[in-house]
């Protein structure tokens, strides 16, 4: 069976955000939700365009999907994100009540994970490593630009 | 010698804010940030008004308080709220490179505090306990009269 709506469908779609906040200047991690196979938000760090360092992807886009569903809660939705979300971004996919989240590139220092007890509630499905080489590389590019 | 501005005058300030929010049927949490003296930014909790589970207090505070300032890194700035910001929080005060924090009421369940590894950079001042029976109460009589 062909299945064109799969994890690795959805992360490139990130992928593409986190693309997006490359070209601008911006540390390139994007996210999307996805609703019922449909992305009802999309969005990446913006924390020097609104000079806020609360603009990262997840929040941008957890608040982007609220305001699409018309509720504030993300009961039946899933997060994409490129890399592994950070203290701040856990708790509020934490709070967002999403049902699963899916990322790609881990982040050792700065990733939810290395957290205990755990940021999520163990109800909250977590898939790791969706297309990691390519979100890490984008990261990693980016990086390298800026110390030419 | 007498000092107007000390930790207990902005946590009142903090409080008010709490006391807004109850006003208007947001669970009664205020911030506000200061800067050489000054409150550069004030605000309470709008999960509901905003529909978005990203609108506690801290966040609008740090992100009004970057606007403020110009820039999104608040060091010279002291971040006060009536009680112990959550997971979401910590991480967002811990971008944001606040020099203090100054909490009332402890959040055992949620807090920042609980967490392993510290969530703040240990060079971030923390103060606890400031006005603790006041901002504790504002949250009880909100949950008190919800369930009459």
């Amino acid at each position: 069976m062909i299945t064109p709506f799969d994890d690795a469908y959805y992360m490139r779609q990130a992928l593409q955000e986190a693309e997006l906040a490359a070209e601008e200047g911006e540390i390139p991690v994007g996210a999307i939700v996805v609703w019922k196979n449909r992305i009802i938000a999309r969005a990446h760090n913006q924390t020097e365009r609104l000079m806020d360092v609360t603009a990262h992807a997840e929040m941008l886009a957890i608040t982007a999907a609220a305001n699409a569903i018309g509720g504030k809660y993300l009961k039946d939705c899933t997060l994409y994100v490129t890399l592994e979300p950070c203290t701040m971004c856990g708790g509020a996919i934490s709070w967002s009540q999403l049902s699963k989240v899916v990322f790609g590139a881990r982040d050792e220092k700065r990733g939810f994970e290395r957290l205990s007890p755990n940021v999520l509630h163990s109800k909250i499905e977590v898939v790791r490593g969706i297309m990691a080489a390519e979100c890490q590389a984008v990261v990693d590019d980016f990086f390298k630009n800026l110390r030419k």
